[in-house]
């Protein structure tokens, strides 16, 4: 037995609110997950509406999860286009930009509730995301350069009642529970099934 | 020298605007970069904003392609937040749905232009998108599962001025020049960088 070990445990912090995050809420819901794992299925949704030339909507509205079917407070819509420039109507950012605000909101999500966690209090957290693309791809003039993004760069700038290595901690463990982050970094498998219903 | 080499060209079909889609202008698009493969190269970008807890707002506005830096109608904004059940606010659509709604948005304006472009006029195209995930990954509650999702699918319903076959081939070739599609299934490096300004 050694000092190290007898020592009195290190005074545990008690998880209080902040900066938005319902910390004590929070860590009570994966402490019920862990003694309920299939609580942790959950199946996401969108349905989409064609509307005209490149223009479509969405809406998010239910969705799968802690052991039921659950509903958003309202179906959240959102559009999607090309722009003028591809010969679109500009109707809503582009499909690709889309890609790139949801990785932005998955990192600030996790960046809030971990720091909260962590007893650490945020003042400002701001991001720019960046993807380059090679429209020679999609339009089918090069079969060697790929459809998608070819690289994503995120530059986050994070203000808090915490040391720059802390903050940057914070970052890194956001980064590594991030749903969003691994998606995109390594893939999904996408099944694409069509129903072509005869004209009345 | 045989027969087959010696019949007359097929009649090319001039292309016309259909639902929407402007097909000579696209198709001439497609040309001039086809000539000057540098406007090819796009710079797309997300700028967002932590606004409490789990909330966050992206603006896409601003973008890099067609040799300079380009501009969207106006500023669109977009929130992101986890649902009251993932103790968030529910201010927005969660992030892992905006991959959802980009998938969709991305696969649908690529059907519209490419019936455009095979002179098949479309009356409707809906799809539903949905995905499974564990989140037993990003709480940290297992080593073994992702934190991302685990399978995504989409069904389409397509009904246009075609067979069924020419319709599932529009949407067959539509996932073959997918941006999204490309990195969802495929995946993209993603770099990120924190600053951590000094608090006045």
């Amino acid at each position: 037995m050694t000092a190290t070990m007898t020592a009195p445990a290190k005074a545990k912090r008690a998880p209080v609110p902040l900066h938005g995050v319902d910390t004590p809420t929070l860590l009570a819901t994966i402490n019920a997950v862990g003694d309920q794992p299939e609580l942790a299925n959950f199946k996401f949704r969108a349905k989409n509406r064609w509307v005209s030339g490149t223009h479509s909507q969405s809406t998010m509205y239910g969705f799968y999860g802690a052991g039921g079917e659950q509903e958003h407070v309202l179906p959240f819509k959102a559009d999607g286009d090309h722009p003028n420039v591809l010969c679109g109507a500009d109707a809503g950012p582009t499909p690709v930009e889309w890609v790139l605000h949801a990785l932005a909101t998955c990192l600030t999500a996790g960046i809030a509730n971990i720091a909260a966690a962590r007893g650490i209090r945020l003042s400002r957290v701001e991001s720019t995301v960046e993807g380059d693309i090679d429209l020679l791809g999609i339009f089918g003039l090069s079969d060697e350069v790929r459809n998608g993004y070819q690289a994503i760069r995120v530059s986050f700038e994070v203000e808090g009642d915490a040391s720059p290595e802390q903050l940057e901690q914070i970052v890194m463990q956001s980064r590594a529970r991030s749903a969003v982050f691994d998606i995109i970094t390594n893939g999904v498998p996408v099944a694409i099934d069509v129903k072509t219903p005869a004209i009345a």
